[in-house]
């Protein structure tokens, strides 16, 4: 039953786009074969047999076999030996190559046609007794480990005792005749370990090789890769059959790796390893250390030279920075492998704006060369990636950047010493709005508790600074002071290390590498600028981080937070007044004592970016997050409570007082705070609340324009969940604005938005833009309403676990979920534009700084997304390659 | 500038149709007028000219004026007399009338045309100058109070001082000497007050009258009066401007209401009440009692049997119960109105009943006849209406019913007190799932939080006990075990009673009435279901539930929840045992002790719905529910670190057990729960939990099969965000199955389907029907994350203000929103349905008992709806009512 279907190639019949059939090193072999580089010829069977083979339970597909004879035929034709020759026989290596890069699969096996006769054909070819009986040997090792599934100690166990039988410490010390008696004994190891003999049969061991690749693409270690890397598991992987040249023939031979760059630093210079004499087996048994190919030059001069040429010849041709494979075979090289090489963010960006100015490729092709969420590493502080640390907890890498202080355990202390100047740490079991002082005078947060946007996560992330949450294994004692991991026990004041990039926490100081921010970073941004056509805006709370934004590229604020301005420690006890006010008199007064601090907040950050919108978001946490937590205060209460019936009057009188406040705790307690009492809910209840914000803005708004800047101020209405809502707060704060500027007779523009942040409030968008001069989407609560998940519990109950056994793809926290909060916000934009044509819409979850978030909001036709200040670098690359990468499809 | 528009009808011009245009009374008393009923000639000024009126700023429209007096002259030419006149004027009443019957509007204006003339005309007509003059005062009152807003006491002290001169007690007792000085007082008082002379012309009078009528559709009662009833504000009112008839002219005249069946029980008789030689105002005025209506029999046979010959006219006319005033004027009876009389719920069903019997209707207007959520008054105890009461404290009315019991503060007294047979009314500041077995053993729940959906109002409601939550007034002190509400304190064994019907809470016990489920009843919902579509199932834990749902109809169980049986005292222990467990194997231990007690479970809900479909959902609430309350356990143990500190051993050793509950319970709680750890997810990180329930439902599937019942159970996974979660669920339900039956060798019918409660599953519903034999709508939760609202919050914190301030026009937890939640379920059944065309669709949360939502659902084209067992009989009538005005439509 003959087949017409092409399972086989020779390397002269392929090419780099026949990447998905041939696999990546498979395509590329046969491009250098094409360009007339000195590949050794060979042949590829494709990831369809592989596909087929694996759908059949294991059978090769009809023809496969045949195929792969009558190509081995012309490979013996075109390089003159044959299969199991005696006089010059024909060896080859096997390689598993699929389309994606892909450790985990089968070892390569080289020498394969290695048998009883054809290894005296060897030694006579070479005229090498011990280099062929040596072959042999790694031969059947390599196979009986990787294709007869025998363990690897097996071999060595014989190997060891003709060493010390022998006398000597090094293998290549061995005897040809040892090696020969090595050979035996193998063969021996074999029958007994499988009960089958050694294939003799060259093309018997070349199919037992193919089905072994074959079989790879679904071992333990392969499957958990493609999990981990989002790999398909149906891609399937090719096979390589290439005839061998020999490193290890003399030292006019040998073997190495170099890219064709520095992939470091990306600085233009041969940058690798090699080694005379030698394998590339040999380099990685660590026996020989392997030399900088600068030194290759000394050494042969005219390969080294021919090796940049061909490394040049190479990367015009694919345009990229190549990892290239060569070995040499008596002063002739030959190209065992070219692919892209992997590279540091720092060399990424350097390479993609050099290509440009070489030539090589254009601006829309450097932007797409750098992954967007990489440049983030630039940007922060890290741990020297050479030193070698053992971290002592591992949690979830919430603000990247690292940092080093002392341990401390509240946020008061933190703000104590902080201010000091001393470096510290805030560590607890999770962070609240009341702890902002502290984060602010900490060097970074580490937290047992909470997800990616926890707290503790969102606060850090706008501030730059490092954090690491959920870091479940510590078991922080906040009575004593101290936290535990595993042994250690760190107490306040010893000095820890954080890595908010990885998650890692390490005990006492670690060496850091400071940022640098390249020209070629600036560059690569300016053309991502060029490009885009989506807008990226920042969120950000404070004037510094508005600067800070403002610098990094941002086009205005998508969300400036109030309430963080609430939080500082001279205002709390005022805003502490306004909740416990019991009528709205008391409640204006309070107000008023905030009014003057709010207006100088804005005049701040709208004047930090004049000219430039900014969003301000009204008040939106529920109250009971400014006051002290319920169960502590249920403690005092009872302690207190205890004393003052043993006598003490003191105690008697605090009680009175801590029992009132616990009463407005709990009748401001909610068993679901964040589908609570908060939001626009409030303005609609205290109205008067918003109006002192709106004033406070409208009046900053004055006070800057009498100073002549241009303040453009937008207010945003926090939560809708129905139209009504925006239609009577929109009412509020214009009435306010026409109150400030009939007052001052200083006129200003403004404008006054929508927050969806409910599902309701987008099937209900066209009912809303009615009443909106803009749409923002609060994506991190319209996650958790469209999915029903709380992000602050999620993340540590249950969604790891989703996450790890697959049942959802990605952290919808993280990269925003396309299939069902996508699907509101399209419906949201589509109804918001159907009322208003021109509706400007934005985001300004966390999402905003996602690079796969970034794109769909390009296809979904945002106006811009908001992201916080150090992610505005990577929303501007990823908006960019979104549209370069629509414009080519 | 004339206009062609007519903005005044004659009544026989009009008829029943044109409601809208002439109100409510002008229709009818045109209707009368039409079909030759005695009454007294009049015209309708239309509401159309009302919202003109209104529109142009309180402006008659253009040729209003004209139109009157022209109908006013034809009005003359009827009745042969003139306005004015000086020997036979013409007096008419003025009256206004909306398309809704709305109190609160103007009062009648009687009499209008007197004069300082027409009095003397009158006088002479009648023959009765102390008649005539006493009308003229009263007419002088009536306007100057209605349209000249001056007080009525201003003209109580002109009487006063005149009675107390006269030396007489009773109005009319003053002799037409005494009444004619009156006259000239009011004027004189008229000129002081307004400031201008009493209008002498008819013609002026009555324009101002008119426009006293429009005025008042917006006056502050009617305004709030449209307010609660949802009565638009552009409807306007009608002005009825009827020529007088008298029925004070001696004793051969009255006046009365009559209803043409006994709006109390439907039976079919006159009711009502008449006063001979009195006009209407004498009614009310409460100087005579108004007699039974069987005594006009006595007095005026004639009349008497006229009055029911026309009542059986009204009746067959507008085949309804009518609601009549009446005059007799010198032994002839007028008709002044007639509208359909308002009723009791059982006379509501026993009329529609009667009518059809009758063959005056038919059944589909029969079902219609009825409000469906008035049935439930039929179906519980409730408090006598004739008694006077006064509550002492009023809350949210959350489950229906009537109960006297002394108060209990906690659940387990109340199990105890209640269990040796004392009635209790369990106290509490708000329920928890712990609570359960208390209020098992309660006549009622009342508690000071919460609101219409919250834990005890859903559990009240599915056990038909009476219940009140939100009562925020009752200050609770659990630690003194009483409540205050004012000045009253209530301790524990006092009695109290409530009513769940309108949320009053009593001090001691009240007279109660028993419910009455007629055969009327009975017959009505068979025609309901014998012309519904939509199915009618029930939400019920417990055989008991299951069989008074059957009892009331139900076709099956749409969601029997399992947690509720976790709860009960013996099993709780073993359920917190796996909780505390830290390895599967010790949950799995647990588990297995679990198994038979839900088996037992499952076997009695099934096999109590033998043949008809039970979904069961497996375990939803987050599992913190079931262990005891961290705030407490907190001061538990501070306080016991206290003791153990001061050297109490036994403290010690008790410490360290609470605080290992407490670490717990810590590690389980969560910020919101609603979106946490819950529902599937459980399903999904600890399989083995819903593993134990699906084997224990199949094994009692297997014993009832083997008993020879008809078990047919369907197995819901709870709270879907994810497709791939129904998958895995469904594969595992599946699998136990089929474990079950291979072990058992019995087969069984079941079905696996999926509780809808987040949007992103409804958004997903073609991919979620892939795994899903049906489809069942969570619409309480599916309602809290599409507008973003915790039901257990929201109704105390802000839905209130959001309701009576009309952000919301209803409280979408009681009336399903179709606007937002109703387009999201709408979309997942197009998806669903896509998928499997025959989907399986119905709702099980609260909404499926409330006849708005009911209807939704019928037109959504769902399957079914599930209700609380007393709510199928609502949800059967509104299902049969929704289908009628479809096919009408």
């Amino acid at each position: 039953m003959a087949t017409s279907k092409q399972y086989v190639y020779a390397f002269s019949q392929g090419s780099a786009r026949m990447r998905d059939l041939l696999g990546g090193k498979g395509a590329n072999l046969a491009e250098m074969t094409g360009i007339g580089l000195p590949v050794p010829p060979g042949f590829t069977i494709s990831t369809e047999a592989c596909n087929e083979y694996n759908a059949a339970g294991g059978r090769f597909p009809d023809g496969l076999v045949d195929a792969i004879g009558e190509y081995l035929g012309k490979l013996e034709a075109q390089t003159g030996k044959r299969f199991g020759d005696l006089e010059n026989p024909l060896l080859v290596s096997v390689r598993s190559g699929a389309a994606v890069s892909m450790p985990g699969m089968m070892d390569t096996i080289l020498n394969l046609g290695l048998n009883d006769q054809s290894v005296r054909g060897l030694a006579k070819a070479t005229n090498n007794p011990r280099f062929a009986y040596d072959s042999y040997r790694r031969f059947i090792q390599m196979f009986g480990n990787v294709v007869l599934r025998m363990e690897h100690r097996r071999f060595e166990e014989v190997l060891e005792r003709h060493k010390e039988q022998a006398g000597v410490k090094f293998d290549h010390e061995l005897s040809p005749e040892i090696l020969q008696q090595v050979v035996a004994d193998y063969r021996v190891l074999v029958q007994k370990d499988t009960g089958e003999e050694f294939p003799q049969d060259p093309r018997e061991q070349l199919g037992k090789a193919v089905k072994a690749v074959f079989d790879s693409w679904n071992n333990p270690r392969a499957i958990v890769y493609r999990k981990i890397n989002k790999i398909p598991d149906d891609l399937g992987t090719a096979v390589n059959v290439q005839s061998m040249v020999f490193g290890n023939l003399g030292f006019d031979c040998g073997t190495g790796v170099v890219f064709t760059r520095n992939p470091n630093t990306g600085a233009r210079e041969l940058y690798g390893e090699f080694l005379t004499n030698a394998q590339g087996e040999d380099v990685v048994a660590g026996i020989r250390t392997p030399r900088p190919i600068a030194q290759l030059r000394e050494e042969m001069a005219e390969v080294h030279d021919q090796l940049r040429r061909v490394g040049e010849l190479l990367e015009s041709h694919f345009k990229d920075l190549q990892d290239i494979e060569f070995t040499v075979e008596r002063g002739k090289l030959y190209m065992l492998q070219t692919r892209s090489g992997k590279r540091t963010a720092g060399a990424a960006v350097k390479l993609a704006v050099d290509f440009v100015e070489e030539g090589r490729i254009d601006r829309r092709e450097a932007v797409l060369r750098v992954q967007a969420d990489q440049l983030e590493k630039l940007m922060h502080r890290g741990i020297d990636p050479a030193a070698k640390l053992e971290p002592v907890a591992k949690g979830l890498p919430a603000s990247p950047g690292a940092a080093t202080g002392i341990a401390v355990f509240d946020a008061d202390r933190a703000e104590q010493i902080g201010g000091e100047g001393q470096k510290v740490i805030l560590v607890r079991p999770e962070t609240t709005p009341d702890d902002i002082h502290g984060i602010v005078q900490s060097q970074g947060v580490l937290t047992s508790r909470g997800g990616m946007t926890c707290h503790a996560a969102i606060v850090a992330r706008g501030m730059g600074k490092p954090c690491i949450v959920g870091c479940e294994s510590l078991r922080i004692d906040l009575t004593n002071r101290l936290f535990s991991a595993g042994d250690l026990a760190v107490r306040e004041g010893d000095l820890i290390s954080i890595d908010g990039a990885t998650g890692n926490v390490y005990a006492g100081a670690v060496p850091m590498v400071d940022p640098q921010l390249s020209g070629e970073f600036q560059t690569l941004l300016e053309w991502a600028d060029e490009i885009r056509t989506l807008g990226v805006w920042a969120n950000a709370d404070t004037p510094a981080d508005a600067r800070k934004a403002r610098e990094f590229g941002a086009e205005g604020i998508g969300l400036a937070r109030t309430e963080h301005m609430f939080m500082a420690p001279e205002r709390l006890p005022v805003v502490q007044e306004m909740i416990m006010a019991e009528t709205e008199e008391d409640r204006r007064a309070a107000l008023a004592k905030l009014l003057p601090m709010q207006q100088s907040d804005f005049e701040g950050i709208v004047g930090a970016m004049d000219g430039l919108p900014v969003i301000i978001r009204l008040l939106d946490p529920p109250l009971h997050e400014f006051l002290p937590d319920g169960e502590e205060l249920a403690v005092e209460v009872a302690l207190l409570r205890d004393k003052a019936k043993a006598g003490d009057a003191a105690a008697g009188l605090e009680l009175a007082k801590r029992e009132a406040v616990l009463r407005k705790v709990r009748s401001l307690s909610e068993f679901n705070p964040m589908l609570g009492f908060r939001g626009c809910r409030l303005g609609i209840v205290f109205p008067e609340i918003y109006e002192m914000q709106s004033r406070a803005i409208f009046q900053a708004a004055v006070a800057l324009r009498r100073a002549g800047r241009d303040p453009r101020p937008e207010v945003m209405i926090p939560l809708i969940s129905e139209p009504r809502e925006m239609e009577l707060m929109r009412a509020l704060v214009v009435k306010v604005a026409n109150e400030v500027q009939a007052e001052t007779k200083v006129e200003f523009p403004y404008e006054v938005g929508a927050c969806l942040e409910t599902p309701r409030s987008a099937l209900l968008a066209d009912e809303v833009a009615r009443h909106a001069d803009f749409f923002s989407y609060g994506t991190n609560d319209m996650t958790q309403t469209t999915f029903g998940f709380s992000r602050d519990d999620a993340e540590a109950k249950f969604l790891h676990h989703y996450i790890n056994s697959k049942v959802l793809k990605d952290n919808p926290f993280m990269s925003l979920d396309r299939r069902g909060v996508g699907r509101i916000l399209q419906l949201g934009n589509e109804l918001g534009r159907k009322t208003r044509p021109n509706l400007k819409i934005g985001i300004c979850g966390e999402h905003g700084g996602e690079p796969s978030s970034v794109e769909f909001c390009y296809h979904a036709g945002f106006n811009y997304v908001s992201a916080s200040p150090y992610r505005v670098p990577v929303a501007r690359l990823a908006a960019a390659q979104a549209r370069v990468r629509e414009l080519r499809a």
